[in-house]
């Protein structure tokens, strides 16, 4: 078993008033000396990886399916176009088992769901117990882009960061494990992912006008994560901040960050709900 | 590319007045001679296919989300006990890319579901656009352990196999293309795979004592299949019928079977909805 993912965990914390600015997109000088240095490198650990993960996976659907757990994970993916989300979900989630893999994918709010409070549609969402649910985009939309682009009134943006620390502390007591991850990517990166979408026809789909716009707000959505990292890190719903420029690395990162996760949970294969011996007998019968 | 795919695919498809118990479970006769043999041949053949499965996947997801295509895929897994459809979503779905599948297994209906016609709860599951759905069990349970355990009246089981038929005609015309699996395996292998689960401790979990039950019934349940395939296979929504002993033939069938409706859909990546130069310029200037 590897040793350097306790380290790198702690690295990819928030720490207490963080700065966005310093905290590294690429070629991380914390980054463990045991941990995988290269692309090939993480290859090899992502194939270790998938088998633990596929383990404690099983073990988690099975022991909450047995009424023995009540346990889920929740991971919540946020990050600036490009930082990589769609490729988390692909190659992280993909290494999982999709019977216990939840997925959604929140978009601009519909009308219906206007018409409530801002965290009505995550509670709809939330992963059943036993399993693994991956958020692209959450609440947290709604202190980002309604902050930057003033789609709330200052004093709505204001209120929903104490909302959101009450309702993650609720998650917590109903055993739902949130992590919450930033993919944390340069300027510079971002305009070559988008050049590379206007590059290549087989990208044009994933380009949208809007994401030159926001863009060039880069500043005050920094600002913006920057505030809502600060002001909703909690011991028990801790943000993580991806160095994410390198694809392999962030990957890697995430993977490592859920297997902990389930590490800590420490699922259990359940006891027999019935009596091994008579339905041996029975099954023998029935031959 | 390999040639053996339509041979495959036709040897697979339901013949009219199918009887079951002339349908190989293991080693078919019928299989191509260019096709995989055995276990090894098949994992190397599978590789191929995740490549080509992911490529068409995102291009049908792509070419959805740009409203130039309305199609989605929905494989519907039916089989007796250990037949392996959780196998199949792991291993095959689990092929693909989770933000492009949409899966959800069936269980017994709530008092909510029970209120409402049979396929009311059905409806509420079918796939988005661009998406792949998988079903594990169905509306065909309505007309299998409704049938055997006379859970509903012979006149209401009968009923149902024209409101299926007539309902599956809509999904065609909604561009819902759908695959139908009866995974077949012999008496003698659910033996093996129910003795499995009693003496192994981590698969106990999967053992139930309905199991048994419903083995003890076995016969029923063929002929209640035989029955539902026989009155539900239309050339729009046709049942293939998969030799499930060996779980490496199963899946290698399955996957061939979704790759030649993903080729048959042949979705292309969208064009650009945006003047290509004029963005890179915009971007430019946002550097």
């Amino acid at each position: 078993m590897s040793s350097y993912p306790a380290n790198l965990i702690k690295c990819l914390r928030a720490d207490p008033g963080i700065r966005l600015e310093q905290r590294a997109t690429k070629n991380p000088d914390w980054w463990p000396e045991d941990a995988p240095q290269d692309k090939k490198q993480a290859a090899s650990r992502m194939k270790e990886l998938a088998g633990e993960l596929s383990d404690l996976q099983e073990r988690l659907f099975a022991e909450a399916l047995q009424d023995e757990l009540e346990d889920s994970v929740l991971l919540i993916l946020q990050g600036m176009d490009t930082s990589g989300k769609g490729g988390i979900v692909r190659h992280v989630m993909g290494m999982l088992d999709p019977q216990g893999v939840e997925h959604y994918a929140f978009k601009a709010p519909s009308p219906e769901e206007r018409s409530h409070d801002f965290l009505w549609r995550v509670e709809k969402r939330l992963p059943a117990r036993g399993r693994i649910g991956v958020f692209d985009r959450s609440h947290y939309e709604d202190v980002l882009i309604h902050r930057v682009q003033k789609l709330s009134t200052e004093a709505q943006v204001e209120s929903r960061y104490g909302k959101i620390v009450d309702f993650e502390k609720r998650l917590r007591d109903r055993a739902i494990h949130p992590i919450k991850i930033m993919l944390h990517i340069s300027k510079d990166e971002q305009f070559a992912r988008l050049s590379e979408r206007l590059e290549r026809p087989d990208k044009y789909w994933k380009y949208a006008a809007s994401d030159v716009e926001d863009r060039l707000l880069w500043d005050d959505y920094q600002k913006a994560y920057q505030i809502a990292i600060n002001r909703t890190d909690t011991e028990s719903a801790p943000w993580f901040v991806i160095p994410a420029d390198q694809k392999w690395r962030a990957r890697l990162c995430v993977a490592e960050l859920l297997l902990a996760q389930l590490r800590q949970i420490n699922p259990q294969w359940p006891a027999a709900k019935f009596d091994v011996a008579a339905e041996k007998t029975r099954l023998e019968a029935a031959r």
